[in-house]
């Protein structure tokens, strides 16, 4: 019972109106590995350089992460650093050295290939492709991409997305996914490319889920202190996904539903602290005691 | 059973992305009252000229509206132009002629002094206090706001809110009355203001309510199709204030919990029509049903 994630692990760089870090651990399957590992074991997938220091790589272990398929190689890790201003959206990105990342070919190592769930994190469409090509006939799959495949590999991603059971993606990449300012027109429209379900995120304005069968629309969790919105898609993927495994019921739109409030509940964790330093420091009864907070703020 | 209404009854005129209407009946308390009288007669108290039409006054009395406290004196009745935007947020105003709504100076008929549910919709805190001092200890009292207000009479307006037991506000508003960006300590702080509840507009992000003891989310209705948002945060007002006059529940929090909910169907009706177009056409099992609609949206 693991989950197969293959994404970026990075340096990241980041200034917000609360403060600044230098090359903390970044990247979009260390936030999805680490929120995952909360429910289950997690096998990465990644690439980064000779530069990559133990205290990163025991972060991956106390969190149940496993990082033998870490391929490390000659060069540097992928750096990104970034700028957010005072509402902490869209930051401007100051540098974006890929590194290592620029060759990234994922292999999958044989003994994940039966894994059946699976989550691409977003990184070239072709090679989420390509991985979902290595791995025998998976359970369960999904992908967040951005932007830049929108515009510059969008025939990849419609291939991708006809083997996606569910595709995450926020509200600006929706809309242009799609040329529709409408979220609910959007979602559905999206559901029409191939993905069984379709989970539309919109930051400090929660969370969109849509099925052929039904929508559901839930807020996100109310904080009074946010640091550094870095890595929250990808923590709430690894939440959803990490609560989906565990679960084991795939398909029920009220397991996802759930699932949901938990990707919700670790991405609050994530914007409390930068980088993964608050994500990284809870327990499961810091998660179960805010899901049941959630539930106080939110029913009626 | 009823409630006292007192605010303003206009003509809109309105051009969105969608359409235009010219002088539509439109004015905070009308909205309030069309959608509140789904629920409970209301008594509505307000000031029009003498070119207030019949087909308006019969559009009162088809929805349960007692509009005998609506003087109609010398002159034109209050007029406001605006035009939206593809985002159908923040009108430009093309003209406000105040007309006999300049000197509104809202006298409470006899037989509505001793209302025991009030709503004060959106006009000069001095005159909402002015309204209060009229009626003999009502049970609820809610009220509605305006940046004008907030910065031009805030004194008046605080003094106003020590006597309120539901402010309403959106966002902005909220922000600019305390000073603070983050929505959680905004509502907190307005708490703090005198209100014991404290309820927080978002249009289509949702809404959000404080008290002393708890905080609730809720996110908006999902529309495929939003032809002119003017006059929904009346609407909800409206649905929320007639679900608990006829609840009788004043204080329990899971009522005005559901009554928002009834607040946030019944605005999403508004801004499916141009004016009270659409909320007008409506009946009660509509709402039961879009409430039930509302409940799959959201449950988990």
């Amino acid at each position: 019972m693991s989950i197969l994630v293959v994404g970026s692990v990075a340096f990241d760089s980041i200034e917000t109106p609360f403060g600044k870090v230098e090359n903390a651990l970044g990247g979009s399957a260390t936030y999805f590995s680490i929120s995952a590992g909360y429910f289950v074991p997690v096998n990465l997938v990644a690439v980064v350089g000779k530069d990559f220091p133990d205290k990163y790589s025991s972060v991956f272990k106390k969190h149940a992460v496993n990082i033998q398929g870490m391929e490390v190689v000659d060069g540097s890790t992928f750096q990104w650093k970034g700028k957010y201003g005072t509402d902490l959206s869209n930051p401007e990105t100051i540098y974006t050295h890929l590194n290592v990342f620029q060759d990234f070919s994922p292999k999958i190592p044989q003994e994940y290939k039966k894994s059946d769930v699976v989550f691409l994190a977003n990184i070239d469409p072709e090679l989420q492709m390509y991985v979902l090509k290595q791995v025998n006939k998976p359970r369960l799959t999904a992908c967040d991409t951005m932007n830049y495949w929108i515009e510059n590999k969008k025939n990849e991603l419609l291939k991708l997305l006809k083997n996606i059971d569910i595709f995450l993606l926020n509200e600006g990449e929706a809309r242009r996914l799609v040329d529709e300012p409408n979220l609910l027109k959007c979602g559905k429209a999206i559901l029409g490319l191939g993905p069984k379900k379709v989970i539309i995120k919109k930051g400090e304005n929660g969370v969109l889920l849509f099925s052929h069968s039904s929508v559901f629309s839930t807020p996100a969790y109310l904080l009074e202190t946010l640091k550094d919105p870095t890595g929250a898609g990808d923590t709430f993927a690894g939440g959803l996904m990490g609560y989906l495994r565990k679960s084991g019921r795939f398909t029920s739109d009220s397991e996802i539903r759930k699932g949901i409030i938990y990707g919700t509940v670790l991405a609050s964790y994530t914007v409390q602290g930068f980088g993964v330093e608050r994500l990284s420091g809870i327990n499961y009864s810091d998660i179960q005691k805010r899901y049941h907070d959630y539930r106080r703020l939110t029913r009626y």
